[in-house]
């Protein structure tokens, strides 16, 4: 089999074979194959696409090129959750404890990742003293304790992936479904859940801008998992404008703490609710949707879900008085008001410029050796929908640098639309695939 | 500039600066930017193409990666001639010396190249003695001096080439209109003559395999040498069934030599005529041309055509009396008539696959390692309207293992088809672009 023949066979739109795609992904894995001939094929693959077939088979040899966790030993449906990615994504934090509380084992490995903000693990952080490297037998035995573990990713995970992401990044072949569904998928099927609940972000600050789309993608990927075995369904959540009120390491834990103490943001709590009943149902404890939601309202209102999050944080080593008293997160130095030009009704706060904002104050990473500053960010005083007065401030940039809040203030205003005619908020759950 | 964004730009099918190509260009041949981004941008370009103003600057980067020849001191007008190659092309050994008799300055830099038979060089060192390697001072005063010299490359003429076809090759890039263009029309740019005469081969055993394809390359190289202010012209030549009736060096210098004396091919001479017209026009030594055309045929029958060959082979150390006396060629071992099953017409003499047969006896070169074995290859005894008996030779054989003669046989076998109805002969001149 030569990779010349595989490339052309791929630039004529003809389907590459199960062996072809193993063999393809095990010599660019072990080095037989080289880069220049990769990058080739995966721009080949951009203008001419796989099918479901072949889709499949690129998902499984990458995540057959390492390690594929075993969960068999702990008990219950195992779900697994993932985001395509967003700005103030503070899901993970509040939707864990909440259907952990509810009796949903939540077995989650998490990556620091690059971005606006930390990753999850980055952020539970936030609680002096909290572990992200749990050992696979302290990790299970959390599981079924107390059914709720986040660890970092320390497994050897569809390498295949890792290799070809940095390939894609450098070779503008990033953006197409089946190299996105393969990446994904094979991540997720080598952490050995029985079932999976997509996040789908769309528009502004998403990968994914258009509806269409990230349909495609939602659909892919469930296609993909199914045909593994696996119990999965997407949501298409909007990501037009942030998710909640908070951008920000520290102050994305903070929101997530207030709304597990049933202080959340309708936006978020609506993903939650969403992704929530979706992995409830999976795990067979209670299979009506509308149930499902009101068994996690009422996890919120009588505190077991916020008991769990105490109970997680502190098994995991970190020090839950935080979780009590908000006011113990270190704040940032400055916290400016970005006040309103004109009155109206806010139209747009687009999502993207406002991450990009928080990664200029230090809330981010560019490149792995990247320090995260866990007090800066933003918190948003208005949402689309909302009527602003004159001077009224539309968000409060907290910062540690004057220089760098004024460049992220420049950015924000960029962000911001305000207009004389009313405007309805937005809608949170656009689809769902399943 | 970032390598990446200008990936991007051409997958999204947008236009490249100057300086953008110049920056590929140069950072590739200078190593900073590497293959596997380059393959992308390959890729992306065979998808979404280049326009012409990309393909004079694609060139013309090209071209300035290495040297640029100075031919400034041969007298006239300097005129270069290519193929786009074929099988059983020795057009250069008959139109070179019938042009350099008329007159008009022959200055040509010949590779050796890989393929059905040797090059142009290989065939020449048929005279035993003859230099490849002349120096500058030699050349231009041999061409000064008798109108005539043909050497190896041995400058460094585009190297940007050099390594873009090493990795086209390897990453099925190839075949895309503006790369060939780039490939072809740099070195033939650097090569510093004043006209260029293409000859765009079309069919089985051309690189363009439809008069279509023909045509948009033919069109695209001669867009670009106009723009580069050279006198330039394109000539589509039919290469479905092997050119003449000679397949290998030593047959085919043998051919060459019989057709200087007045004993050429129908179909070789039509073509050798054709291409010569057109430089003698350029050369302004007679622009009407029929006129040239019997100025030709003139040099041939007064035997100033094979005279001037005989000088140019002695000029540069050859023994000549080969050229005399043919039957100083060794010839091969074996010589076997591969038989007609069945009586009727020939409709068709696949020229590629008898090139591959040639190359099975040992005539060509797979990699630059390979030695040529001068003496094999394949007399035609048809051509395609020919009519054939039963048992009457298609062709002969010249082998010197009766055991690759065997393949060779089966492989010529499969190329021709014999048929009841009649067949017309081949067009040879397709179209001419000027």
């Amino acid at each position: 089999m030569r990779m010349y023949d595989l490339i052309e066979k791929k630039k004529m739109g003809q389907e590459l074979s199960t062996e072809e795609i193993y063999h393809i992904i095990d010599g660019y894995t072990d080095g037989s194959i080289p880069d220049y001939q990769i990058s080739a094929l995966l721009m080949a693959i951009y203008f001419k696409g796989m099918n479901v077939r072949e889709r499949y088979d690129l998902t499984m040899a990458m995540r057959d090129s390492g390690e594929i966790l075993d969960l068999s030993s702990i008990n219950g449906v195992k779900i697994d959750k993932h985001s395509t990615g967003g700005v103030g994504d503070k899901v993970t934090l509040v939707l864990g404890p909440i259907i952990a509380s509810i009796g949903v084992p939540v077995a989650k490995m998490s990556g620091r990742g690059l971005g606006h903000t930390g990753g999850t693990i980055d952020k539970l952080e936030a609680f002096p003293g909290f572990n992200v490297e749990l050992s696979d037998d302290d990790f299970i035995h959390q599981v079924n304790d107390i059914k709720i573990a986040v660890t970092g990713q320390s497994k050897n995970l569809a390498p295949a992936d890792k290799k070809l992401y940095a390939l894609r990044d450098v070779t503008a072949t990033v953006d197409e479904t089946s190299l996105i569904t393969g990446s994904i998928m094979s991540k997720k099927l080598a952490a050995g859940t029985d079932a999976i609940v997509l996040d789908v972000t769309v528009g502004d600050g998403a990968f994914m801008k258009t509806k269409d789309k990230a349909l495609e993608l939602a659909q892919s990927m469930v296609d993909i998992g199914k045909r593994a075995g696996k119990k999965i369904a997407a949501i298409l959540t909007n990501m037009d404008e942030p998710l909640g009120y908070a951008i920000g390491n520290n102050l994305e834990v903070i929101e997530a703490i207030n709304a597990l103490r049933g202080n959340g943001p309708k936006d978020l709590m609506e993903v939650v609710y969403s992704l929530g009943a979706q992995m409830i149902a999976f795990s067979g404890i209670e299979t009506d949707k509308a149930k499902a939601r009101l068994l996690m309202e009422k996890a919120i209102e009588d505190g077991s879900a916020f008991n769990k999050f105490v109970e997680f944080i502190e098994y995991q080593g970190g020090d839950a008085s935080f979780a009590k008293d908000i006011n113990k997160f270190k704040p940032a130095k400055y916290i400016i008001p970005v006040k309103a030009n004109e009155a109206g009704y806010v139209h747009a706060i687009k999502a993207e410029a406002v991450g990009l904002a928080s990664m200029t104050l230090g809330g981010g990473r560019e490149t792995f050796d990247d320090v995260i500053d866990m007090s800066v960010g933003i918190i948003l005083n208005k949402k689309v929908g909302d009527a602003i007065s004159l001077d009224e401030p539309i968000c409060f940039i907290h910062a540690n640098s004057m220089e760098k809040a004024k460049v992220a203030e420049e950015m924000i205003r960029k962000a911001v639309s305000i207009k004389a005619e009313k405007c309805d908020e937005m809608t949170l759950i656009i689809d769902t695939v399943e």
